[in-house]
């Protein structure tokens, strides 16, 4: 089954409004195995919409359109699809009273133009909306469904769950379906996207089921695998399958799935290894201290950190030598080193991670250009110190030097674990 | 100018990811009157993407395809344009050889699949790209232009304001243009969104030109203004007078214009009184101190803080009394007064704000709620402390908590600068 998902409003194609409905009814459809060809949206125009509507229906067996659904003139869906269709509209007596009567309760005159909202097309569902007073649409024509579903994303939301995806599954039940799609996320972190597409090379070559799609994140390799398969357990297996060769590859650069970020798994291996960590930033300022308390039960091993921002702060802080910053500057392997050592005597932490450098835009020099990064860690046995170039704006080389620091920490634990 | 951004990437299409990056091209040609007619989204299939930039070509003046430039299998934006166009694609020696210093500078090997990233299509120019390896290009064909973007955001905004809006603007001058849209965006904090439109009902209930467009934020209100008018100048006068008509509703719960930040609000304002700050976070654990320090020139007026996130960290970085921890909590009044005057005494800062909560989702009790949360400020003629509840989940909290105490911290200095 081909689906094509039209999102109708100016305030999307403006970009006033982000389009996360189409990506929500996307997400939904591939969890009954219905694969979206194409999104389009266009405004409140009858001719952009009545164009977009003919190429949906001709190119697709199944049309999910969504938004200007509602009382006042700008909203044309219903009646487009409904010419497009040749189809005549009628009037659902029920939700006529029923929206008379929601006026009534709520004290407020009834414009008649909100009558509209009870049209459907003929051989077309109703679909009760219960948040809001525009319904939506079901409507099977041969070969082509066609679904309308009013904008606001809790109405779509509800309706999309409660009245549609039932029925396209008992659609799909009773035709030969497609299979179901299962994906699984691999996140990598240390080898970047086109080493990582190298090394994968041969698994990629001949990838058809499960496909694997890499997708550069940050500093960071994301790798979808997507499989189809007559059912789940069949998808779940094709899926296992691939991961493990990928990760043969890849070996611990892969660093989690789906939705595990680095951070949660550096607190995981902190946890298991019950190590307590502690971190000093300044280019950072406070970034890497601000993720690793994201995960849930931090407290657990991060006791906290110092944002060493100024040369007196480091001195006062983390007692690094004055005489070592002003001969080696504030972003150096030495002060690095030094303010490791500091936040791991201040705070009786295990561990202690420190990261200095030049964030931009201003600060940066020939011989120490905007980007350039130490970061060290300390721990029980000495420190280690590693100097890095991020490129990029202020924001990006500050993220790109916590991820970083993440990454060193998640290489010693990992080696220290071994 | 009929303008139609095309989006490409399966994990758009199937919805993995949202398409922030349309709506954000279609914000920024707004901006110089060019209108979206179209948008679309399509994977990275090779013939819907030639079917959907044939579609494109041959209705709009304008084609911003955004994806699918990089260094994989996947990425066929380049390709598909140039074989629509019928052009043949050249190497741009220059790029080519910055690809293969960046590799060899960060030690990395050299991917030959990196060399598609130096293709240009006959007549196109390259767009050099600051943040990555994928350029952008712009291509002008008669009377049809077309721009492609990498798809990574930053890597997109960059491109598209420093290097396709000027020329766009080059080229929209010298033809006959529709209507100049200008938007201005006012920045609200302190007041919610419903509250907001009461204030403003009469200035909202009679716009037509501007519109004003109400959009909530986490913690702060955007009031957008769009006024059209035959030049930019006529555009400018509507826009000044409805934001003069808000200002006089909403005083200074106005904090900044356009892209302004509240850290960058609050920056000013430091500056301005030639005040440094400290801070000292618990439940925030260093976002504070990062939003503080994204501000570009911010070691200007922030020397440092410290991420009290034990109670141990609270006493031997912040001096704060451990008889009063055990008493009182950590998350109490007293512990956050405590934190701010600890962290003013040991930084030497004129002003220092302590935050202390309970992010959850455990720690929570009756008595102490997850979300309660105490920010204080200390300065010079002593502190004051505000008691918050915030809602929603752990990250939510933390933000909520951040941007409660940016507003605590300029509310004071309003005072403070009178």
């Amino acid at each position: 089954m081909k689906a094509e998902i039209l999102t109708v409003g100016t305030e999307l194609l403006m970009g006033q409004t982000v389009n996360t409905n189409a990506a929500e009814i996307a997400q939904m459809l591939a969890e009954v195995g219905v694969g979206v060809y194409y999104q389009t949206i266009v405004g409140d125009n009858p001719e952009r919409l009545e164009q977009a509507v003919q190429t949906a229906v001709s190119r697709a067996d199944l049309l999910v359109a969504c938004g200007g659904l509602g009382p006042t003139e700008d909203d044309l869906t219903r009646e487009t699809v409904a010419q497009v269709l040749e189809t005549p509209l009628k009037r659902d007596e029920g939700w006529a009273r029923r929206l008379v009567e929601l006026f009534e309760r709520r004290g407020r005159p009834f414009g008649k133009n909100n009558l509209r909202q009870a049209m459907v097309p003929e051989g077309g569902i109703l679909l009760e909306n219960p948040n809001g007073t525009a319904p939506g649409i079901y409507l099977e024509r041969g070969d082509l469904t066609v679904v309308l579903l009013p904008g606001p994303p809790h109405e779509m939301r509800a309706l999309m769950r409660e009245e549609v995806m039932p029925r396209l599954a008992l659609g799909l039940a009773g035709t030969q379906r497609s299979a179901v799609l299962v994906s699984k996320m691999l996140r990598v972190v240390g080898v970047g996207e086109s080493r990582a597409v190298e090394l994968l090379e041969p698994i990629l070559a001949s990838q058809s089921n499960p496909t694997i799609a890499p997708l550069a994140k940050l500093a960071e390799v994301h790798l979808r695998i997507t499989a189809s398969a007559p059912d789940a357990a069949e998808a779940e297996r094709l899926i296992a399958q691939a991961s493990e060769q990928i990760r043969a590859k890849l070996g611990d650069a892969v660093y989690g799935e789906d939705e595990t970020t680095l951070e949660q798994a550096v607190g995981e291996l902190l946890k298991q290894q019950k190590q307590t960590l502690t971190v000093a930033e300044s280019c950072t300022g406070g970034l890497l201290s601000h993720r690793l308390t994201n995960v849930p039960g931090s407290s657990g091993y991060y006791v906290g950190g110092v944002v060493a921002y100024s040369n007196a702060f480091k001195i006062a802080a983390l007692s690094v030598d004055d005489e070592v910053i002003e001969r080696e500057g504030a972003v150096s392997d030495t002060v690095a080193t030094g303010m490791a050592r500091g936040a791991r005597s201040a705070s009786g932490a295990d561990i202690a991670v420190a990261i200095t450098g030049i964030a931009g835009p201003g600060g940066g020099s020939a011989e120490k250009p905007v980007g350039l990064t130490f970061i060290a860690l300390a721990d029980g046995s000495g420190e280690v110190c590693r100097r890095y170039e991020f490129w990029g704006g202020r924001e990006q080389i500050k993220a790109r030097a916590a991820q970083s620091a993440l990454e060193l920490l998640r290489r010693h634990l990992l080696n220290r674990g071994e």
